[in-house]
């Protein structure tokens, strides 16, 4: 029985977005999404048990957490220990690498790496994609950091069938690049935003049959390897998933000035030739997907276009790794 | 026979938007629509008859226009010409009274002014909903122009039944702010942007429905005189147009950063307890729908939160009128 273990997941940025829970408490989608792992943006976190005698404890970025963060994580836990039959207590030590200006959510990583860690801690030694059905269940998109590179989320329906697919290792000159817009916590979570979706939006039904094509159409990109269709493809889908907030009642959106101003900057260099192409989540940053070679002087570029804004670049990153345990 | 004719029109702002065409040449519309005339932006316009040796002229705010800007004047004259049986040439002569600043469209008023002016000078003397299906053919958003208040665009399905029909005279306590974002000409007209939503945005069956859906509920709001209601349909359906936009493929968007702030502003100014809802057209800048009685004070609210931006007040207008027949 190992007594500590560490692991590392990076952060994904979705392609084919993830909007909408068919079971809230499962974190079952209600469409398949596809994302992108990045590999300058991750989370390191460490497990070990504890007495018996004691309660479990949460430390992010070297701070003890409240009781009500650790209730959260204590569930996530409970996963693991009821799966595996090892109900000790534990202390997990989570260590963002997310670049502080970048106001990423950092759920998708963190909970792959908790995962990550429980998995061996404890001994299941689940592979990556049943490893993923628990992962799931701590945050959504968390699913799909188990593996690098580009990563379906198979919607399933059920805890088992709901999991992550290796798509491609994404090595084909591949890179991200992160405008921030706005690095401050966002005032609508996506969880709130992607519940008052599915319940008012007259766009949903459109958006879930559109997300279904949109994800056959990219795996076919992917497959052939077209930059251009996986970021015009990427770009529509995005804006999309927009558009089903603007159809929501009452409506709501996570554009920003800047946000706007970036997404046109995005549409002048491609207009000057740069093969770029922007997405945004729940809320303000944009992210621009473009070619790594191209990334440097990208960066230059935008840079100039938008003095104001912090601009961090990206390679593809890799799935879970172990880094520690005895 | 009269000889010349002066009349003037009035602008007015969907508040169920009119987006995308059934039938580009008659002006049919996907759906019906419903707006509030203003006083504040109207055309005056005057016609008279020409000898038949010379050619229609069209003057705006003074200036003659090009060849081709009097071509699609003439196409519009000849519907009256054809139905009057009275073929002469016609000198058109318009001005323009809408704040220079405000940037805002000013075809609906024009062809409604130039539809009134011609059905007096060719003593067809139409009924104004019988007008209307005339006044349709030069700008769609024109028909809803010949009545004052409250008005709706039936969306009919031949010439003859696509008309505009009066709802409320508005009379209680309504107005309308504009802040003007940005008075420069749009890079995509409605015309283009509302075809390629038609064409390609894979929500707007979804629109279509709920904008029937809206017309219903706002024209019950109406009946009952409820402001709250009113308000908060048209922001709801203004922004599910612009879904639709973002539904498109390539997506594009209308709004600009001062479109946000606005926009912000306005839910800004609710949560202190002013009744004001928002809406958007095919442009940056943003109506504000609010009680007449609170519009001073509204402007200069507005105006502290937003010093850079123009911003024109606005009481409910009149349908069309005569001015001078001889």
């Amino acid at each position: 029985m190992l007594n500590i273990v560490k692991a590392r997941a990076h952060t994904n940025i979705a392609l084919i977005k993830y909007w909408g829970k068919k079971d809230p408490h499962l974190f079952i989608p209600m469409n398949s999404s596809l994302s992108l792992t990045l590999d300058e943006f991750y989370t390191d976190t460490s497990v070990k048990w504890l007495p018996v005698t004691e309660s479990d404890v949460f430390y992010l970025n070297g701070e003890k957490q409240s009781q009500e963060e650790t209730k959260k994580i204590s569930a996530f836990l409970d996963l693991f220990r009821e799966k595996s039959q090892h109900f000790s207590p534990i202390e997990v030590a989570s260590i963002n690498f997310v670049p502080t200006a970048a106001g990423l959510a950092s759920s998708a990583s963190a909970f792959a790496a908790l995962g990550a860690a429980m998995n061996r801690l404890t001994g299941l030694d689940l592979s990556e994609e049943d490893l993923s059905t628990y992962i799931r269940r701590g945050s959504g998109s968390a699913t799909r950091s188990v593996f690098g590179g580009f990563v379906q989320w198979t919607k399933g329906n059920s805890h088992k069938t709901s999991r992550a697919k290796f798509i491609d290792d994404a090595s084909w000159d591949i890179g991200m690049l992160t405008l921030v817009v706005n690095s401050n916590s966002k005032k609508i979570s996506s969880r709130q935003g992607m519940a008052h979706t599915v319940n008012t939006s007259q766009f949903y039904p459109a958006w879930v049959e559109a997300a279904n094509q949109d994800l056959i159409a990219i795996k076919q990109a992917i497959a052939q390897r077209n930059f251009q269709k996986l970021g015009e493809i990427t770009e529509a889908n995005g804006m999309k998933m927009h558009g089903t907030m603007l159809g929501a009642n009452p409506p709501f959106c996570y554009f920003e000035p800047g946000s706007i101003l970036a997404m046109n900057a995005v549409r002048t260099l491609r207009e000057q030739g740069y093969a770029c192409y922007f997405t945004m989540d729940a809320g303000p940053n944009v992210k621009v997907l473009c070619r790594k070679s191209q990334m440097k002087e990208l960066q230059t570029q935008f840079q100039a276009l938008l003095p104001d804004l912090t601009i961090i670049s990206s390679g593809v990153g890799q799935g879970i790794q172990i880094l520690e345990s005895h």
